[in-house]
């Protein structure tokens, strides 16, 4: 083993102890950002940010304005000749709601069977806090700094949707160019099991409305000679999707490449335990497009799903209105390839074809719009990626894959022109968003480890991975 | 003209300038039966009439108790050999909401314009009166008795469903045996055109649910592999009807004649303002089946109405859940030849045999099944009827149809096998159900005259209607 991260791996295992503290102290302030209330705590988290980069040896600190909560920049310029990379990641956390089902304050955090619970403790604190640990490893180890430019871009509005990001990266452009964008958000497929996530899904949707009559009618009166705008709604949204969950909807698929047969078999290897997960959830079999595996409907897969339905009576009992206006929220993940915009308007498209005459309907896109994102599966970052994460964990790490939708990902790619590594130690099991929130205190120092060995590797070996291809 | 017709025409005459008084007096009571705080109300109501039928010469007056409100019975057998008829109306009311709309207090009846504004006036106290009103006439004329057998059923529950009148019906059969019932309840085409109804439709419904798995889901994780309830629901409904309008529940027509001409002329003769009432709704034209018209869809064909539809998240903006469950409630206006059980029993097997198999879906019946009403239009008693609202008004009625469902007729026909004739006076302008109810005082005379002309056309020529078929 190289000196140098012998070394650093050495100051990672004299500091650990007091890794579990400096967490609980982060996760005491309460940067709830979805409450404006909140906003002093939004700050005494971003400067707490800031201090911690200063303490770490971050020589260019900066809390940055945004026309929301500030965006924590800290820069580590070594040498123009060495990689860059950003580290990316989030102070602001969920609201603790529901209080009662806590069983100890969300923001007291409490250190108990060697796991710090608090909000926040795993989304995103004690990654952000693995990071700077790790640059701060390095620079100890390395007499005075890192060994590599390293940029910290931590942000305050990750759980509000990140509205802010896009436009500050943009006007940030000059200032984040680097080789590589790392996200310190995330996590790993189990404990103790390490994975990469290499690709998540983009999003796009559409709120429906059907009017009919001025005015809710009697269907004595009116019945089967005035068109029901929730029947023409059942009938738009019907005609999205076959009885098996193909999406007819004209247009949809455009751009989709062919699913690759290593994605496929890359997808199939990730180990679920599906008849428990399906116990979980209540059902007895998976369902869907039966041309795909339900992992790959599950993550590499577009999807259609109406998230709301409604209109008319809702109350006990009967009650013979035929009702003058119905409703839908329809949402759909989209994969690698596919437009949000042209989606948007294939779904309007869609729905106008689709109304009968006679009932006036609109198609409103919804905000939360966003591309999918997927990193080359033979990209060499991986290779260095999983190599750091198998010497951390003593076991080799495999691809996965969010089904969701991380638009930073994707703006990293699409705005800066770098691709993303998903670099995160988070558990299934940590609560994200759920009362009793926890991080685990040996997975702050197997963290820290592991980037270490990822951020040596990158600064070591920088022809094995830098500028191999273009971003697309 | 038969001399004790004109005699009790007379009294009409004489009577008529205190009608308006007597209907403030009972307006006065607010009798709204919704509403269990007005149960005393209920009471005074039930003894208002009593104390009015003893008050025409009514000799036989009882206040029934039901398990709901009573029913104020009154008899008058004059002689057995002459025609008995029965006088249905109901003393109950509509809660007066909402009060800020009235102009005077729903029960402070004011008189303005030739009109006794409040609660009840039209529906149905109005009713009740004239029949009273017409009864006293002819006794008062004709020497003691009004020349016919009349039982006066008012009943305290019509304005929440009558729940209790079947069995009460069906109690009382041998004290209610009848040549003929009259329904005090209702009303005419419009002011001064009188109109004779002549059948209303059935009513049966299910409440659908769909539950997929067990829990809300996140879209992003489980999108595309479990099945979402929302859109299974909107199958089902969308297979139950063709986008013109035809109901394509298996078994649903089972049992239904075809119309015969005679029925459908006098649908197409009923005099609509279609355009003005299109306007009013807001529609530019009338929509369904295109192999009926629209008058023939509103009123003697079958219907099938989503009247409420509901799951997942209905708030502003996007929430990106695959709910685990969704929600409709559908009725059916019915005609002559469908039973709502059977009904109930096809739109279960249509929902069972459109789910897909995945989720698990209910049908559940709800309250308020009901029949429909035809009197044969050749009828003699229609002739009879039409006759005497002829000479009170001036001019001709014609058949009209309600295409909602007054269950009291057919109850009469099935449970005490004696045809129902609607003979009422109310106006469509006069607010049922709505702020600002009156009832005419010039309507209070025509209606009690036509009413004397009509038990009188009973009374002289029984052999031209009665018995002259049976009931089916």
């Amino acid at each position: 083993m190289n000196d140098s991260l012998q070394a650093a791996l050495a100051v990672v295992s004299d500091s650990a102890a007091s890794y579990a503290d400096d967490l609980m102290e982060f996760v005491r302030i309460p940067s709830v950002s979805t409450d404006p209330e909140h906003r002093p705590d939004i700050e005494a988290a971003a400067a707490w940010v800031a201090g911690r980069l200063a303490l770490a040896g971050v020589p260019e600190v900066r809390t940055m304005e945004t026309p929301g909560h500030p965006v924590v920049l800290g820069r580590w310029q070594v040498d123009p000749e060495l990689p860059t990379v950003i580290v990316y990641g989030h102070y602001d956390v969920q609201p603790p709601d529901p209080l009662e089902l806590w069983e100890s304050e969300p923001f007291e955090p409490e250190l108990r069977d060697g796991k710090v619970f608090g909000r926040g403790a795993s989304d995103d604190k004690g990654g952000v806090l693995i990071a700077i640990q790790a640059v701060e490893a390095m620079a100890r180890a390395g007499g005075g700094d890192p060994g590599i430019n390293v940029t910290f871009l931590i942000e305050g509005e990750e759980e509000v949707g990140s509205p802010n990001l896009p436009v500050f990266l943009d006007q940030q452009r000059e200032i984040l160019k680097a080789d590589l964008a790392i996200s310190a958000d995330g996590g790993i497929h189990g404990v103790g099991i390490p994975s990469l996530t290499v690709g998540s899904r983009g999003l796009a949707g559409v709120q429906i409305t059907v009017r009919g009559a001025n005015a809710d009618l009697h269907s004595g009166m009116y019945g089967g000679a005035v068109p029901n705008p929730l029947m023409a709604l059942a009938k738009i949204l019907a005609g999205m999707q076959d009885d098996q969950g193909r999406i007819l909807v004209d247009g949809f698929h455009d751009g989709i490449p062919d699913l690759d047969a290593a994605t496929m078999a890359a997808v199939d290897a990730i180990p679920e335990d599906e008849r428990a997960e399906l116990d979980h959830i209540g059902l007895k079999r998976w369902w869907g497009d039966p041309a795909y595996s339900p992992m790959a409907r599950r993550v590499v897969r577009p999807t259609l799903e109406i998230n709301g339905m409604w209109g008319g009576f809702q109350g006990e009992g009967i009650k013979t209105v035929l009702p003058k206006e119905a409703h839908a929220k329809v949402t759909c993940r989209l994969v690698v390839g596919q437009d949000p915009d042209a989606v948007v308007t294939a779904l309007t498209r869609h729905v106008q074809a689709n109304a009968p005459e006679d009932v006036e309907v609109t198609a409103t896109p919804l905000a939360g719009k966003g591309k999918a994102y997927q990193m080359p599966l033979d990209h060499p970052v991986l290779r260095l990626a999983g190599e750091a994460m198998a010497a951390a964990y003593g076991r080799e790490p495999f691809p996965v894959w969010t089904g969701g939708t991380v638009p930073v990902a994707e703006q990293f790619q699409s705005l800066l022109g770098t691709w993303c590594l998903y670099y995160a130690f988070g558990e299934p099991d940590n609560g994200l968003h759920a009362p009793n929130e926890f991080f685990r205190v040996g997975t702050l120092r197997t963290g820290t480890e592991a980037t270490v060995r990822l951020l040596h590797a990158l600064a070591q070996r920088p022809d094995d991975w830098r500028r191999v291809e273009e971003v697309a």
